[in-house]
Parts: C-alpha cells; structure tokens; sequence
C-alpha cells in the first residue's frame, strides 16, 4: 500500500464500523482526507465532543449527554406508558414514525439461551421496577419480530400479567422484520393498530 | 429525535461520506457511543493525526504524509514506467494487484466537457513534464473504460504520441467498468497484456 501507516489505520478502523467495508472505509477517507479542512477535522472534533458527552440514561438505556435523558425528563411526554424496545436504533426509529407519546425502555439486546443472555443482562429488573414506581398503566412491547424478539416479548409479559395492561405493535411488522429497517408509515400502522397480548 | 444535538450532528456528517447513508450512519454512530472508550476516542485521535499530516503528493497527486509520497521517492520502485489512473482509490487498487513497480501520476479525474474540466484542472500539465524531466520509456494509460476515461486517455495519448511507449490496460476491463470494482486478479490479467495504444 502506498498509504502511510496513519491513513491504514484509519482506513482499517473506518472498515470494521457497521454497514462499512473496506472498499467504503477507502473511499470514505479518501473523500475526507480531499475535504480535511472542511470535513475531516470537525467530524474529529464531533467525535471528540460525543466521546467525552454521550452516555447511556440511567432510568431507560436511551443515549443522551444527561444521565437522565430527555424523554425521561421530558414534562410533554405522557405518563403512564412505556414503549419496550431492543436497541436505541429502534427508539429512533420509533420518534421518527412519530406517533408515541410516552416513554420508553431500552433493553439492550433480547433473551437468548445461546448467547447466554438472561434478564440480568438486559434492562428488564430495571422495566419491572419502573412499572411499580412510574404508575404504569400500559407496557407496549415493541420488540422485533424475531424468535428472540418474541420471546423476551412473553417473558416480559408474565413478568408484568396482572399489573398493568399489555400491548404488543399490531399490523404491519413482517415475519422476521426489524424495527430499524421499516418506513415510518409502517411503524405508525403498527403502532395505531395495536393489539392486547 | 431524542439523541441530543451533537450526536445528531455526528449522525448527518456520517451519513454525507461516500457509501454511507442515515441508516448506516445511525448505526456506525450508536455502535461508536457504545464503545466510546475503545473505538470513538482512539478514531477521533486518529482523524485528527491523519488531517494534520496528510497531503496530495506535489510530483504524482498520491496521498501521503509527505510533500512528495513514499512510491515518487522509493529506490526499489522502477524508473521509466509511469501508470497514469483517475483518482487515488485507483491507485490503491493497482497496488492491491500488486503487478506495477513503476511510479504512478494521478490525474485527480478526467476531461469532461460537461463538467468544464480541461487538461488544466487535471494534473496533465505536471504529466507531460515528468515524462521529459523523468527519462520515462513507457506510459500506461489505466483510465477507467468509461467515455470521459477513454477521452482523457486519448487527449494524452495525442500530447505525448512520438516521445513515450504509450500502452493502456487490456484483457477484463468491462465496459463502463471502473478499476476500484475489480478484483485483484482482473487487474493483474489486464497489467500483463497490455497493449500498445
Ligand atoms: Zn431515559
Ligand atoms: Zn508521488
């Protein structure tokens, strides 16, 4: 390689993020290295920036600069509902579809016997207290509709059946889909048509 | 949006590179905040280095850390033979391949009458005068085989025609192909049968 040993770093890093390759991470930085004064340092910067600021919230998993995040603290959020989801990627995807109101609860994955992942490893104590301590009326699970997805979904449910009414997102999320993959109009279908578990 | 403001900042910047798009943008992001310490930090520092000290070599237009690059001043690469290519990633690929030890000259694009890009915008004055000042026997026009690559090889053809061996990439080339997209084998194939032009 003709590159000297900081641009393959940069290059090989770049590569190993998601959805990027090595033909990509190439071309990235290339494009970056041409606009370096205009792009390459302040994306540098704003890396710096997010590094030393972005942190996961206490009360939901969501990522924010606070340790309680702005949907936590939020007084235009309704009380009262929480929207479960798996990753933050799917919180997003849901204030993109724009059609909850409530707050959330980000699990950080789903149960999954092989991976050896249990409740303890994923934010569902957490969600059980909240229930109790939030006055919770309505548990929304948004999970993926995967087999572990779903899963979780039932196991969440026995854990909260009794307490508070349960709902899981209706129409429109295909067999096998993921949240973060489908348009917004999708999501709010789902979201309006909801079904009690 | 619940991210805050500079994670969303982050999130558009990253999506404007090359390949990269919102999704894969949000994804790249939220997998960096998660490891911030580990990977965010140390890519920040890095763009940082690589914007500080990288440069378009002022001989040849490759990206190094130096006025003039590794392969312009290298003893072990061979003198006489230039490789003529588009843009650095063309370069990259070249040397993937691995079948050139001579010296390359990147044209920064092509002629494009569309575009209002003549010689000078390229760097094919700098070309014509390397091949005189350089001694060089034989220049390898390995311009993309798309119509503003064959125009650019034929205008330089014609200014150097009488004073070099002029030859270009031949067998596995596609039409409309573009040297970035081919494996290293193809390009390998293409170097060793070139054909005088
Ligand atoms: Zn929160
Ligand atoms: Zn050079």
């Amino acid at each position: 390689m003709s590159s000297t040993r900081d641009i393959d770093a940069l290059i090989e890093m770049m590569a190993k993020l998601p959805g990027l390759g090595p033909r990509s991470a190439r071309r990235a930085v290339l494009h970056l290295i041409r606009k370096r004064a205009l792009q390459l340092t302040p994306l540098a910067d704003l890396m710096q920036t997010v590094a030393a600021t972005a942190r996961e919230c206490v009360n939901c998993g969501n990522v924010g600069t606070a340790d309680v995040c702005d949907i936590c603290t939020s007084e235009k959020r309704a009380n009262g509902e929480i929207c479960v989801v798996e990753d933050v990627a799917d919180l997003w995807a849901m204030e993109r579809a724009g059609v909850f109101k409530g707050r959330y609860h980000v699990l950080g994955g789903t149960l999954s016997a092989l991976d050896a992942i249990g409740p303890q490893e994923l934010r569902i104590p957490r969600l059980i207290d909240r229930v109790s301590s939030e006055g919770i009326t309505e548990v929304i699970l948004a999970l993926n509709a995967t087999i572990d997805g779903q899963t979780t979904a039932h196991y969440i449910a026995d854990r909260l059946e009794g307490q508070v009414r349960l709902t899981s997102l209706a129409q429109g999320v295909p067999i096998g889909g993921e949240l973060d993959y489908l348009d917004d109009g999708t999501i709010s279908a789902a979201m309006r048509a909801r079904k009690a578990l």
